[in-house]
């Protein structure tokens, strides 16, 4: 494939992913720098990211040896290399969300210290191109001979996004250069004819088409259809294995849709899509239900305790779910997005920001806490990365006009597209587009703890485009009004609302999503959910923890249910100094006292044993907020109980 | 710990466990060589497995080098060493195996195989008494280096139990004075002040005790008591971890504590006893649910699709339990023992006894099937070892009399002991005891088919003493009638009859166990379970195959039950054509007609959509038996579903 025209956007206009010129794409992203959180949900877990985690695991990857690790090969440190060995990659994922963090706040003394790590890097390249940490000295015969458990390729991936990154947020090329060293030797070592084979833990698929898309080499985009093609994607049917390698390839997949319209790619990336929506997502979001193997189980086999979930394969199925949105604007997409992201993800870091999940289970004993750091710590270094992105996920423009995916307090300065103009039936092309038009909106939202969001449009001159707004799928009903206009409203969760206009500086848009509490249940597919509910408002998933419901064991709960129309007979109540502001649920449960003597563990079906069941007023917070407050049981899915009559 | 006297028993005397001079054993086991199966049900596995099964398991051990891995290292193959590293265990397995088989059965072609396998073996030692043929030549420095992982004093200990049984079955020393030798080198090299640890995989633990049962050797009891205090036995308080090993160990305990009536590990067993059967146990008898780490997962964890219960693990839980039973003949060891032994144990091999399982869900989507062979093939050559040994676990003796465990077709001819005279009030201890009085007992029965049983009594002469009848746990009402007597009724299942009488020549005694179909609940913190039961009849627990039931998925069969007494509705049919002849199950359930759309993974609780459902008649068959008519779907806890007004 020729190379394409070198990038003609500036490093300031390119977003977590850059796709303003992916063929195949509709929506592109918007740079990081361009929105500005305000006081809200997202702000003040990026803040605390900023000033604790990143600090604090910093500290913790000097400690364990792992920058040091770069050191040593250029001389600067004589310690020995330390650490299991895919460590390198711990170091990237920290300095990209080192990156992700500068573009949007200044920090000097971050600055300081990813500029370091820059050159620490920079300076263990061998003259070759290659960067690796393992595979020297000793081991340098090694190089490439174990694909599938070296995790050489997916470190090399991880180096290509952070220098991304790092190029994004400051227009220097050091690390990008490195990287492109370092692809420039894989796409010459690897190919049709050269050397086969792809590494067992997928990544550098969609940093290879990244760094395409960042400097035009064609190469890096052949790497990756090399890969793809040597895995067999496009014969895949359903996703089994590793869930945080099946859906980094997955993303993988689509960046390579996205470029080339291959078909079959995307015909395989429907039916893995749907294999994962249909029967192997929690409710939270989390994916990969497998301890063993840390990988994908049948479907519908969802256990809870036993739930693996890992965060890094929430933030694969983000990632993943982002660039199938990107492809045509599709909702379904984005809700998955959401529910993974304000669940199954954000579960994955303590309100604290310091410390992990590596697992997310959706029930527990009170054994599961959050640490500071693992021996294999993927898991925290994703949680900096991608926390640190999240303002790049809330808006995307397209030809049409501005898309708004998630809302937030928060202030968007951007540009968008004029409207695009037909061909005319005459078959006369149009003439060059006229530039885009500068646009700022400003968003006031309580989300997700409300469902009042005005948008405040701002554009430069008066301009027409429309303005997609979101309709989550869990939303039973919405309503828009613009300006003093009249209020529409819109009863299809899972779909984005056009407004179409020529705006002028100081539209309002007002949109209300109905936010009840839902019950759900799961199919009766998946067996431990079977009479069972978990309780959601807006994108937020619920769960009991016992240490708000106390005197008798969570599993022997029985929610007493009001009906669909009461929200279920739960109420909202906002409690400002709780998990540092959140709302919690409240509503009636039977539950014995005092806890139960279980009896035998099997006995011949017949009337049941008398137990003194007492009801209670219980209580849920939202599921990412959990074991924040010491050991404590917790359930996402409590029993329906029958009302006594 | 002193020797204690040279062992007075012939080799023809000792049966599996030799506990007849163990001073905190109440009962005695009696040798294989006493028990001659009639056509029942055993007695045609038995015969399977030594006409099948271990022919073609002996030839795919050569296949894979097992046997040269020996020969090799005596010059009698050139062969490189091949398998993993505990290989050298298969191998002693499947010689236990043979050597049970001929303590039972006249087998020129497996003696004259045994035979050659004692020889090669026996060459493979070395002069210090080391044999394993992974630590030798450029490994031999690694030796007792890795304790936890390499599996050398697993290797010795199934060294240990084929030795045993080679000498029990044959009276042929050269294998003994091979595992004597070996031993005596354990025993000099671990202790306390010499080489500290133990082996990750327990199992050499209960085969040392043993040995110092064949011996009198004290040193194999003291080296197994200090593997128990490096383990911290004693402090255990629950089941966690791998599964098999956990169990060895516990059997090793047992061992321990009928030499030495250590309290410390008495209260240990019984407290990792309880924890078993009050939530880590299927009722299969399956135990350790976990894939990951093939390990017992926390209380009530029981999964059925997901469950590993690994057959190697459902014969740990035998042989703990039956060493349990051993202490003072408390039948809830004989309840586990039994449902363990015929369904989570039988399930581990095929009807054509060559194809085994490694893992035992209790629920299949059809894709789980027996094999021939595992890379680690510890299931199947314990498979073997434990089919060959089963008439050693039906009767025991005790000071009082004969106790009988399982029932089945066959002829005990050996010796219970008389009466045993207390000691008089003035002190005086009792002379030597009189010699045992031969005894021959034939037991006609239809078990588990039919809970009838006819045991007539035939001692040499007359003479007193108890007949213990073990009345399962599972039967809700038996009777007992001694030749034309009055019929005595028993209404507690879970313990022993005790009839105590002169017996004569002829005498017979009629059990009578009630065998009704039960419909079994299990504990509601079973979460899976909820709502569901599993269908048990006698010590068979039953299961549902699509074969017998098409037409629709059985994980949306509900069961329609009618009451207890009237067996719940189900009813029992003798199918002699059926997988060897089986008693299947009839009865009615309702289930969806064509196959269901599943329909969302998730949705907001409200009116159920209606499914049109069809009452059908459904069809289980033993859950041993599953899978030998091709793949299939599997169930054993369906769902209750409710009547249709």
């Amino acid at each position: 494939m020729a190379d394409r025209p070198a990038v003609e956007e500036s490093w300031t206009d390119q977003g977590v992913v850059h796709t303003a010129r992916s063929p195949h794409c509709r929506l592109r992203d918007v740079p990081l720098g361009a929105v500005k959180l305000e006081d809200g949900f997202w702000a003040s877990r990026l803040r605390a990211n900023r000033e604790a985690g990143l600090p604090r695991l910093l500290a913790l990857l000097e400690e364990h040896g792992v920058a040091d690790n770069f050191r040593r090969l250029s001389g600067r440190s004589e310690a020995p290399r330390r650490g299991l060995l895919w460590t390198d990659s711990d170091l990237y994922k920290w300095m990209e969300a080192a990156a992700f963090t500068l573009a949007t706040t200044d920090d000097a003394p971050l600055w300081r210290d990813l500029t370091a790590l820059v050159v620490d890097v920079a300076a263990a390249q061998g003259d070759d191109g290659y960067v690796n940490t393992w595979f020297v000295d000793e081991r340098a015969g090694q190089r490439f001979q174990d694909l599938p458990a070296a995790h050489e390729l997916y470190c090399a991936g991880h180096l290509i996004q952070a220098a991304i990154a790092h190029f994004r947020a400051t227009g220097e090329r050091t690390l990008l250069s490195v990287a492109e060293n370092f692809a420039d030797y894989l796409a010459e070592t690897f190919g049709p004819g050269e050397r086969e084979g792809y590494g067992g833990h997928p990544e550098v698929e969609m940093a290879m088409v990244e760094l395409y898309r960042t400097t035009g080499n064609s190469a890096y985009l052949d790497f990756t259809r090399f890969m793809l093609e040597q895995q067999g994607f496009a014969r895949k049917e359903a996703l089994a294995g590793h869930a945080v390698r099946a859906g980094y390839l997955c993303a993988g997949a689509a960046d390579y849709y996205a470029e080339t319209g291959d078909a079959q790619i995307l015909a395989a990336l429907e039916r893995l899509w749907s294999d994962l929506a249909s029967g192997k997502l929690y409710i939270t979001g989390g994916v990969g239900s497998r301890h063993a193997g840390e990988a994908f189980g049948l479907p519908y086999e969802l256990p809870n305790a036993r739930a693996y979930a890992e965060t890094c394969a929430a933030i694969a199925s983000i990632f993943w779910n982002w660039r199938m949105l990107a492809l045509d604007g599709e909702a379904r997409f984005a809700d998955v997005l959401e529910t993974t992201l304000y669940n199954g993800f954000l579960s994955g870091v303590s309100l604290s920001a310091t410390e992990y999940f590596y697992v997310n289970p959706l029930e527990s004993a009170g054994g599961h806490r959050r640490v500071e750091w693992y021996d294999c710590t993927c898991c925290p270094t994703n949680v900096v990365r991608m926390l640190a992105s999240v303002p790049g996920y809330l808006f995307s423009t397209s030809a049409e006009g501005l898309w708004v995916h998630l809302y937030e307090n928060c202030q968007l300065e951007w540009r968008v597209p004029p409207l695009v103009r037909m061909v005319s039936d005459a078959g006369q092309a149009p003439g060059p587009a006229p530039p885009d038009v500068p646009v700022r909106v400003d968003v006031q939202t309580g989300y997700p703890w409300t469902g009042d969001v005005e948008l405040t449009v701002r554009p430069d001159t008066r301009h027409s485009f429309s303005l997609y707004l979101r309709i989550p799928e869990w939303c039973p009903g919405a309503a828009t009004r613009v300006n003093r206009g009249r209020k529409r409203t819109h009863r299809r969760g899972g779909s984005y609302v056009e407004i179409r206009r020529e705006w002028e500086n100081g539209d309002t848009v007002r949109l209300e999503l109905e936010m009840p509490v839902v019950a759900v249940e799961a199919n009766p597919a998946v067996r431990e959910n079977r009479g069972c509910v978990a309780l959601r408002r807006g994108p937020l998933v619920y769960c009991f923890e016992s240490v708000d419901n106390q005197g008798f064991d969570l599993r022997d709960l029985e929610l007493l249910l009001g009906s669909k129309g009461s929200s279920y007979g739960f109420h909202f109540r906002t409690a400002r100094d709780l998990l540092g502001g959140v709302v919690v649920l409240r509503g009636q449960g039977l539950a014995p006292a005092p806890r139960l003597d279980r009896g035998p563990l099997y006995r011949p079906r017949g009337p049941k044993p008398r137990r003194a069941l007492q009801e209670r007023t219980v209580t849920a917070i939202p599921y990412y907020a959990w074991a924040n407050r010491g050991p404590s049981e917790m359930l996402v899915w409590p029993r329906v109980g029958k009302a006594r009559p």
